[in-house]
């Protein structure tokens, strides 16, 4: 378990600062005190005072995402929704979720058994025997890319990708760049689908050509990349979007490979921007998603939930992260 | 300006309950505390304290849209703002929006001058010369109703229409209509736009027909109705979607001075649920915008982009509100 010292060393002040802000001390900025608090609740550090609190248990479920460590998409997700959740005094677990584990539980069920008065769930996929469940339950529910239609009780969060892959195609094109691919993430996911439309309405939008050929779905891991590359190369693709950062770094392995220069011969785009990006040979230029905000909208949405106002979707804007990946179109 | 006895007859609660409420006393609940300070930003009562304390100041444009009273559509929306900004520290003013205003003063230069951190606007049109200014402003910015494409600065929140008017065509079709029409709002306003996108797909999505005749502009104004009535009876409409409760308070006033009977020979759908929709004669069924949430949600928003979170869009659900005035398809 985390001490006061790690939080002092993790934000390089006194134990006695981290000390005044847990206990409200007035002589401190109010900011410096919600950093301390946010760097408490990030390291699982707790006061008597903060486990006394009435709490209400919210839990979030994690599916097909990885969120351990700090580079992991979903651990920002989560540490942003942890954060606000302890200012509006939730108790939050994590769960793992598995197609097993929908197919033994009833959503209402686990959550009523288990006093859970809310969910946050990321990483769903469409096919999921909970989706179905979601449409009818009356258990607040908010849902990282996924959209319910028409249950009150259930609301959806992201970011938008519309405007993430118009941002990422415009930039192109004034690099010059016209024959412009995407190696999309998993089928069975509607943030795919949403990418890939995303993709047909701008690449329409500017009059540039496509075909099922240029825009083929994968996985959202790296290994997923590798039989695309090729062939979007066969194609005259100059440039290559990607359903996410994992892909994008696959993307530059198999040009390594197969001795392809980024950007000089072939520009990469990634989405996400996880801390992978930056540090990839050439550095990635990205779609940012804030995924802080991403898990503090999700608390926002779930506690209004609660009280009983209906959101029905909550969007991010996205941000062109500009590095080293993308140049100008190759003669 | 108000007193504490104003605000104990409000609630029907004792003023010396209403005293503990503003002085954060620990024997009151939460949620009454909350009540009374929220019916105290209602009625404009501040205390010493209240007025001590530090406050960043927003601003609440307001056109084309009637706020002053609890009957009208803005009312309820600046109100929820208020109770929001209030809990956040911030100071609110609510200033009437023109187009001779907005060709006198820039967006940017009359926020600055006057040290506002942010602004909510209702009821801007599509050709408001601020509109333009909107797409590159920095200043946190959130519109009800009005969607600018990527500037991070700026946030839209709305309800959505799309499943709000398609709430509306199942219900008339499971009571047997299939000439549905929908007199719109004024041209010039994206609601208007979104609404009539909304019956498109929805008339297409249920394989009913539809033409521009069925769908006509109008103006958010009982008086708008009237030309159209006749014209989509003839037609063989049976049932009337309405922009707005008010155009639907026009359908009513006509049908009854055209000798039609609702909900026998015509049926009527309104949309937002103002308080004039359970008064009128029959009382009104129709597509429920909460407003007090609406203008939560919009504080929620604007005090995000002044942080640095880029929310680009909030919708809330609609609710339909099942009264008198559709009823089964005339044979």
């Amino acid at each position: 378990m985390a001490t006061i010292k790690d939080i002092a060393d993790r934000l390089g002040i006194s134990v006695s600062t981290v000390s005044k802000g847990l206990n409200g001390a007035s002589d401190i900025s109010e900011s410096l005190r919600q950093t301390v608090l946010d760097t408490a609740v990030e390291l699982g550090y707790t006061t008597k005072q903060m486990r006394g609190k009435v709490q209400r248990k919210l839990c979030i479920f994690v599916e097909n995402m990885e969120y351990e460590t700090a580079d992991q998409f979903g651990y920002d997700i989560i540490l942003g929704f942890r954060q606000s959740a302890y200012r509006d005094n939730f108790d939050v677990s994590v769960i793992p979720l598995t197609p097993q584990f929908q197919a033994t539980e009833k959503y209402d069920t686990y959550m009523l058994k288990n006093g859970y008065v809310g969910a946050f769930l990321l990483g769903c996929a469409l096919q999921d025997e909970w989706m179905e469940q979601f449409r009818s339950t009356a258990i607040p529910t908010v849902l990282l890319d996924n959209y319910i239609k028409k249950n009150p009780s259930a609301g959806y969060i992201g970011t938008d990708s519309f405007e993430g892959i118009d941002n990422a195609i415009v930039y192109l094109m004034n690099l010059g760049h016209k024959r412009i691919g995407l190696i999309n993430g998993s089928r069975n996911s509607m943030i795919s689908d949403q990418r890939r439309q995303a993709y047909i309405d701008s690449m329409t939008a500017h009059g540039l050509s496509f075909s099922e050929d240029t825009m083929p779905y994968g996985y959202f891991v790296p290994e997923a990349a590798k039989p695309h590359v090729d062939k979007l190369l066969s194609l005259g693709i100059t440039a290559i979007l990607c359903g996410n950062d994992l892909i994008a770094a696959g993307v530059i392995a198999e040009c390594e490979r197969l001795g392809v220069r980024i950007p000089t011969d072939v520009s990469v785009i990634g989405f996400d921007d996880i801390p992978i990006s930056a540090k990839l040979n050439p550095p990635l230029t990205t779609i940012r998603q804030d995924r802080i905000a991403l898990g503090k909208c999700g608390l926002y949405a779930l506690n209004s939930l609660i009280n009983h106002v209906c959101i029905s979707r909550t969007l991010l804007r996205p941000e062109l992260i500009v590095r080293g990946s993308a140049g100008p179109a190759p003669d």
